[in-house]
């Protein structure tokens, strides 16, 4: 596979990327992290779960997922992406690949639930200056090794 | 609210100054830890327990807090930050929120303790060319959702 | 110590050096991870064990460890690295220390086991514009406190 040799400018800038749009889904703003993606945006984001197109598809996906997931129960999930590799490809976008772990605190309760165990592979892609997300897919640990 | 545009260059910085600042925390030099405050620095790590001021009130807050947490338990914590989102203020400031996990492991016992999830808040300074934590509010994720 | 001022833009290239490394290693991919110390480097994985030296032995050690210690039991590891500190040493060494969580995954099992938390203490040099790993002596925090 031919490559691009990464930039640490560019390093520093998906870590920096990654963080906010994941600051903005835990704080429940849908709408917000859906415009994170290109307007033809793809999000895989459970094995098994059709992937959700366009930023108002990823968006409607998340609202109905959390709602029937957690309904009113009032968790705070904490998305953890660490151990980043950046590559980009010669036709401009950016592939990603990260690890992913879910923190999920309840009320009251001190010590958090951390699972699952994930792999996240993302192709970026820059838009006036702006890095979006084309398409995510993220890998469940526990569903695949074998 | 208006902001300063990152640079890549900084949001390094931050991590690395965070990094090393919790490094010397996790190995209890509480001195050296208040030491990347600046001298009116303010630190409210715990809620309900009221912040602590100045270089000094810091490193007293540290050294009665872990006594009366830990005594002579012999723990060691590590503090893990993550997700970074770095973001400059036009008054020179420089406003930090970052997702902390605290690990925590005790003699013989192989699998840590993790907890809890918080966020941490901090407003820092460049002060003749190196980074000072002017003050750092930590929210407990358990303890602020609903 | 004297040390040699740290540049931001090495402090991003040890962490994709040691993400990309670790993602490598994480995948079973003993050759490529034994490829990423220098030819004379040195690996002490686990304390009590001997360290493994050359990229030969380092690969031969972690397949016997591997065969030795999971078996056929069909685990998925990830190793997690954080808040790093990197300091350049005046003979062009660097020293570069962070902390590790290993995350393992069974499948079916959704919440992975997360343990032990260590430090990793790297001796990394620069060969052709390269990063690689001279030595690596992996701290288990449980083992290691008193």
């Amino acid at each position: 596979m031919t490559t691009v040799p990464t930039t640490t400018d560019l390093y520093t800038r998906v870590q920096h990327f990654q963080a906010a749009q994941m600051q903005v889904l835990d704080n429940g703003d849908f709408d917000a992290y859906s415009a994170t993606f290109t307007e033809d945006g793809e999000f895989a984001h459970t094995p098994g779960r059709p992937a959700a197109r366009t930023r108002k598809g990823i968006a409607e996906e998340l609202h109905a997922y959390h709602h029937e997931r957690f309904g009113s129960d009032p968790v705070r999930r904490r998305h953890w992406f660490n151990m980043l590799c950046v590559t980009p490809q010669p036709d401009g976008t950016i592939h990603a690949t990260a690890y992913v772990l879910v923190v999920t605190s309840r009320p009251g309760v001190r010590e958090p639930e951390i699972a699952p165990s994930c792999v996240v592979h993302d192709v970026l892609v820059e838009e006036d200056g702006q890095l979006l997300t084309r398409s995510r897919r993220v890998e469940h640990d526990y569903l695949s090794i074998g």
